[in-house]
């Protein structure tokens, strides 16, 4: 593995474990301030900056407790200075009512790298819908492909 | 504009058009042999040969008669041999039971430099979803930021 699929590859583990920690700080030091955002929920689009912190905050917030966050089917391709990854997120935790949540999520991240550090400008969360019900596709699994 | 950006520029607009004209091979041949694909619709993920080619066809088969597909706000990052872009494509036409159909998706494309020519190796299509409805926001604008 080349020195900057490795600093990649560190990167997202260090997201991962961030988003598991809900430590604000150490999920937007992933990110850089320019980030464009096409995440699982509303608007369209999300842009960096206090919005962005309030955002993820708000996601934190509707947990109760630990989320867990795993990643499989991880691929990444680097370039000199740009790269991507994908992969398939399972999430799970206690929401807000007390259900359980459990699903799989579409990870797309694109990286540059900037003054020698690798940064994420720009991800997409999602899951698949289902046109005809205009329902949400929550509980495909990678099995099930 | 660099040579590759104007290359990978020239792709996109290629694949838009062959989008709205349902000509498949033109579709197909924007992608890698490889490509694995995160679309709109289930499952998680496609990969391409075969079976990607009669997804694509049963998608052109859902609409009666044209697709009207434009992109906008697309931003293009290109590297040495890897690249990425994302942009927000308005969908409409009029699908099998007579409804017409206009939704906003967001698209991911990632690219590499195959033998001198760029390739879709990676894309994910999405529009967000409620969490708390279950149900995909398939009314959004990219006004409504």
């Amino acid at each position: 593995m080349s020195e900057d699929a490795a600093a990649i590859e560190e990167l997202i583990h260090r997201h991962v474990a961030a988003i598991r920690a809900k430590d604000i700080d150490a999920v937007m030091s992933s990110f850089a301030p320019e980030v464009v955002s096409f995440d699982l929920g509303p608007p369209l689009q999300h842009g960096g900056g206090e919005p962005f912190v309030r955002h993820w905050q708000e996601l934190f917030h509707a947990y109760q407790g630990a989320i867990d966050y795993d990643i499989s089917d991880l691929s990444i391709t680097v370039g000199e200075e740009v790269a991507f990854s994908r992969s398939l997120n399972r999430t799970s935790g206690t929401i807000g009512n007390g259900k359980r949540s459990e699903r799989w999520l579409r990870w797309t991240a694109c990286y540059r790298k900037i003054g020698g550090r690798w940064l994420i400008v720009h991800e997409h969360v999602s899951v698949p819908v289902d046109s005809r019900s205009g329902k949400a596709c929550l509980d495909l699994t990678p099995e099930a492909r």
